[in-house]
């Protein structure tokens, strides 16, 4: 049986140099022996090379490890096509982990393969948005495959911990019950919201002018590129619709008491106070 | 008839000390005769003296102009109880325009009156977050009262222009039915997930560590503090009802298309265009 190969003798193949490529492979440069990518942009190739984030442009049939950052519609049809080196290790960063993980499980014997959710994604995604520092202090998922052996654990952590993240073991369904509240519902409702505003902005050009932070953080989520949502709905749907049926639910009952003087404060004061600590949570995460 | 203030000429009373207050007196320290202040705390108010944002604690009875800067559920209280000098203009920061504007409508006759809204709130609120810059660039609605003279008119956009901001005049009901859309309906929706989240928590702790940006952007006006919520959804109800009956819509739309990836990207891309647009408008707007 082969030694288990360490992260710094890795040629490292990142497939996709959006923020989440970039950033890992910015993260990632002089932690690997060396780091490829490839690109459906030729022009974010060769900006990668001149900035000294990639070593070279290059296949992931070379690879050790193979670091799949492209939207998971994208995903599902590259990974059943995927040429790789006997032993290499996939793993993919796709915001949904079931669909992804089903192909994976049916990857060749010869490979490993891990799946991932690094939590630090940015509605302004793109290369040209990448920082070296994106992962520090995010928790990143990983699931198990029927292709994750021990020695695919050991590196995907090791991967993980290098890039400054945090590892979280997480069954794949489990993941995506709950990115289902915590992410994609959110950006289903930025697109609701956005929609309407489009649709009352056509017959009222003022409303934008009324627009400030809240309407900017509620409608964010709704610049990023449509290939990523398109690939977080479609392989999340069934959860998603389940998160949206319980959010109407307490969206009906807000709305009853929105003229209840009475009774609004006793059903916001909880609220208000769960936030904040989620807030102190949150930041103190990010600080950590 | 007396000769029309000057606002450098102005004694300018604040009453409520929080973010926008607070900020206000920042901003126009210097630029009026005197600041003073009211607040339900007297240590904000103590914090204001030390650290030179008013002159000294003051009621509003001997003030030239009076900025009332508390929850509108408070202000309806407090304006019918005003004691104001004769030929004395009185503003206010609320986040709903109508019911306010009605209070403002029925002030003695010697007195003058405008409603206002500033476009810069934050739910990070609080004397403690206040920064004098928070007015600059940004849209400060004004709405005419049955109390507003082109007297008021000029000392009200004097105001406006004294803090950095931008006058934008409009009709109190248009005001509030747009606002429903960029501001009230965002809280609400915020308030929705954050309660639908300590719902989900309850049975899965792990819920909070895979929420990030997208979930903290989703829920962060869940932070602002109840009573000015309250105000803000009980002078508002019929418009915020009217406004999420029609973004229900647009999410029954988009959630038959969750799983339809032949139909979804056509549904999204107008929307990623149209967001990416209002970008580009508002961070020209911060700038300018």
């Amino acid at each position: 049986m082969a030694m288990a190969l360490a992260l710094q003798d890795a040629r490292l193949c990142i497939v996709g140099l959006g923020l989440m490529g970039g950033s890992l492979a910015m993260a990632l440069r002089g932690r690997v022996r060396q780091v490829v990518a490839q690109d459906i942009d030729r022009a974010v190739l060769n900006a990668a090379i001149r900035q000294g984030v990639i070593d070279e442009i290059g296949p992931p049939d070379e690879a050790d490890i193979v670091v799949l950052a492209v939207p998971v519609g994208r995903m599902l049809n590259l990974i059943p096509n995927l040429e790789l080196r006997p032993g290499a290790l996939v793993i993919d960063l796709g915001s949904t982990k079931s669909r992804v993980c089903e192909a994976l499980d049916r990857l060749p014997e010869q490979v490993i393969a891990v799946g991932g959710h690094p939590l630090c994604g940015l509605a302004e995604n793109g290369f040209q948005n990448a920082i070296p520092t994106l992962y520090h202090g995010a928790r990143f998922v990983l699931c198990e495959t029927a292709r994750t052996t021990p020695d695919a654990r050991s590196l995907a952590e090791s991967l993980v911990v290098a890039c400054g993240a945090q590892v979280l073991w997480m069954e794949r369904e489990r993941h995506d019950a709950l990115t289902a509240l915590t992410s994609h519902v959110p950006h289903l409702l930025n697109f609701a919201l956005m929609r309407l505003a489009m649709e009352v902005a056509a017959d009222e050009p003022a409303l934008y002018e009324l627009a400030a932070g809240g309407f900017d953080g509620a409608t964010r989520l709704a610049r990023t590129a449509e290939p990523m949502i398109t690939g977080m709905f479609t392989t999340n749907a069934a959860h998603i619709r389940e998160m949206t049926t319980r959010l109407r639910a307490h969206l009906d009952e807000l709305e009853v008491l929105l003229d209840d003087p009475a009774h609004l404060p006793d059903a916001l004061r909880p609220v208000v106070e769960a936030r904040r600590q989620y807030t102190t949570h949150y930041q103190e995460r990010l600080i950590t």
